[in-house]
């Protein structure tokens, strides 16, 4: 009996049974030149024939190990060109860019690795990335999310595919002992995965030393049986992901492309891990992106957290808590502005509107996107900005300058927002910090001859 | 700053947040003489005033390390003398009952010491049972069930009450060190728990080996991160129970006191979460018992085996596959039956009905219930008996002996079933196994001159 076989039986079945290729795919092989990208190289060419798939080898090569390095490269560059399939291969000085970076080698690579992937991928027009993790991978990423604290999500483990399906694991349902045989029987090429010598403390820590304890000493089967645990819980999150679909009208205040507003108070009726799943669901579908669980952890942290909190959730959104509503809304990168206006006319910029007309009187309102000055303190030609370090004003009912950056941090106005606010100058004096406070200095007093009536149209949620 | 004052407030807390105690119970403390229930006892009695709580000591002298079980028990007695509480007493032999009863001596003391503290809450009228359990003991527990495989259930470890209230775990949000630093500040008095020394080995592995080792590597906070998990699963359990609640109107095919049947399809179709919640639901449903998870996994086992295997799922009750359908039904002990009858008579007895007479043909019938036999071949005065050992027939069809035995087997009848269905014998000879199978012996041929028709009405779902 070879191990081959069963190996290779394994994992088609494995790859049907999660639909992790279809016919005729053209899928990128992430090799480092290790003993278990060796293998996945090795199996999935097996496959290709039978399911007509277009492979091909993208290595990345660290610089982390000298001539080692190169050496693993070259046995990759080698192995491919005898198997006849294209390799790419990036290089970067990776120390160096984890300094720059303020990162941990272990992390920088692994960014660098993952965004070369996915450029190929995207660029050469292949449908998948697959990668070598196994179910020791997957063991000791399940014990390390549960020692560190994990919920549903931490307990499913390395997932078999990602959410967007661009990157897939056809060999988790093995294990490093299986690969090994099999390795061995093929008579797979490989190099020393030196690259473990420099994994993470904690990732060695599990697989030399608890690992082996408890095999020994509870269950000799632990690693198939923490792949059971994953797959459960995969099971149990995509349910949960459901059920989370299922309840988010009920949460629902308002939503469109440009913000979606949850209901506070409905939301925290909710169990927790539902919570979870509202804002995973919430956060993926109103960015396009994938979300990860970190994510997921900051935006909980918001929800719980005083008005005016706020994280980012991808480039260009950013999830924050105001009073009782939790918003999702982009963070187009707000350009700075300077719209020089004249008084007794109706603007409307891209964000925003704004207009003053003469009246009357000042009635009190509670509307704080209107507000009345004496038109006599004012310049005949204006500014509508936004805020620069160093502004300050003398709030309404204050007798003392108050710095801006003091004053939003008062009002708990996150950063992406005050950028946004327009404030109204005049002479270089700040007037009005639109929608928010007036300035003492151009308060209407008994002395007032001319009223000027000021309106502000902000065209965003959070201000709404 | 004093350990007592804070450590208080939390239980306090605690037993407010997870509603353990009522005003005004009574509730007997399960005290063994170690540190961790002496300060439950302390803090308890602490909390007794306020509560209006009546409390009572109880203790099980295990006899398993002579003198000093002795001198806990000494010491337990005059600490509730000293108090005013009651406090009940037990002992017996523990070694000497788990050899008897083939069980680890671990095992055996748990089920005399639980059984004791329950015979005493019934009989004195008390509410609960009050275990002193705390965070670390929860730690190891949910550790042991994720090296052993475990789902959602495993996962919330230690519950903080039973679901039937009759157990509560006060101490479970303090950490061992907490506990300690309690007993050192109100001088609580306790003698060194020799019963660790005797805990199993699994136990003492993971306390000893395995969690000062992830402490010092991963996280020093391990127990308060593995207690927060515990909640979210015993959040995620309570959620997927009512889940289950919801979805069993579309499983049941019929349901009545005497027994509960579900249609396997639908069930199965489920996922596998919710299954075994389904399955605990309902046998807590039917049994109006406490269903430990241990038996949850033994009837998924049921639901995925073969037609006819089953498992005791309380006392009085079984689940069983039948075909197409997963049964709940009351095993009430069949009592050996043994009722003569006369021929061209109806009976009815408590579980079954029989009827014969005479009948001019012997059509082709598809009921298993009706069959034709030769009225010559029997004898004016028959018995209808269960099953025994040594029985046989001469299967229709057959010219060999078959022990009944075989045949139940080769039916995949099982053993409690096989207790329940009546054997019509005449003359010593087995005629029908009714519903079942006739014998050759009595079968209508082209000589039969009279026949007689034989009607069984069997009153119980698994023969339906």
């Amino acid at each position: 009996m070879t191990a081959t076989e069963p190996f290779l039986g394994n994992m088609r079945r494995f790859i049907r049974d999660f639909r992790l290729i279809d016919r005729g795919e053209k899928i990128i092989l992430a090799v480092s030149g290790g003993l278990d990208s060796m293998v996945l190289l090795d199996a999935l060419d097996d496959l290709k024939r039978d399911s007509q798939l277009t492979l091909s080898v993208a290595h990345f090569n660290h610089q982390l190990r000298g001539i080692e390095s190169d050496r693993d490269e070259a046995l990759l560059r080698s192995v491919a060109l005898a198997r006849g399939l294209e390799c790419y291969v990036e290089r970067a000085n990776t120390r160096a860019a984890a300094e720059a970076q303020k990162l941990s080698v272990e992390e920088c690579a692994r960014n660098l690795r993952y965004a070369f992937f996915e450029k190929l991928r995207s660029s050469l027009g292949y449908q998948k990335i697959a990668t070598a993790h196994h179910a020791d991978d997957n063991a000791e990423t399940i014990l390390f999310n549960l020692f560190r604290g994990a919920g549903v999500h931490g307990l499913s483990g390395i997932p078999v595919r990602r959410n967007d399906q661009s990157i897939i694991r056809p060999l988790l349902f093995a294990t490093r002992k299986q690969i090994e045989g099999y390795a061995a029987e093929r008579k797979v090429s490989y190099r020393e995965d030196a690259s473990n010598a420099e994994r993470e403390y904690t990732r060695n820590f599990l697989r030399h030393d608890v690992i082996p304890l408890i095999r020994e000493n509870i269950n000799p089967n632990l690693i198939g049986t923490l792949s059971r645990t994953a797959e459960l819980f995969d099971q149990l999150e995509e349910y949960l992901n459901e059920q989370a679909r299922n309840i988010m009208p009920g949460l629902l205040v308002r939503g469109s492309e440009g913000s979606i507003i949850l209901d506070l108070t409905a939301f925290r009726a909710q169990p927790v891990f539902l919570r979870e799943h509202v804002l995973l669901h919430t956060a993926r579908e109103f960015t396009a992106k994938e979300i990860d669980f970190a994510t997921v952890k900051s935006m909980i942290r918001v929800a719980d957290g005083e008005t005016g909190t706020s994280c980012s959730i991808a480039k260009d959104a950013v999830f924050c808590r105001n009073r009782d509503q939790l918003i999702f809304m982009r963070n187009n990168r707000v350009t700075p502005f300077q719209h020089p206006i004249e008084l007794r006319r109706r603007y409307q910029f891209d964000r925003f509107g704004f207009g003053s007309s003469a009246s009357a009187q000042a009635p009190l309102s509670a509307d704080p996107n209107v507000e009345y000055v004496d038109a006599d303190t004012m310049a005949p030609e204006c500014l509508l900005r936004n805020w620069k370090e160093g502004d300050w004003f003398i709030p309404l009912g204050m007798q003392e300058k108050k710095k801006l950056s003091d004053f939003f941090i008062d009002e708990k106005i996150p950063l992406f927002q005050k950028m946004a606010i327009p404030i109204l100058v005049s002479n270089g004096e700040i007037v009005w910090i639109c929608g928010m406070r007036l300035d003492e200095r151009h308060k209407i007093t008994p002395k007032t001859v001319r009223i000027l009536k000021l309106e502000y149209t902000p065209r965003y949620a959070h201000v709404e």
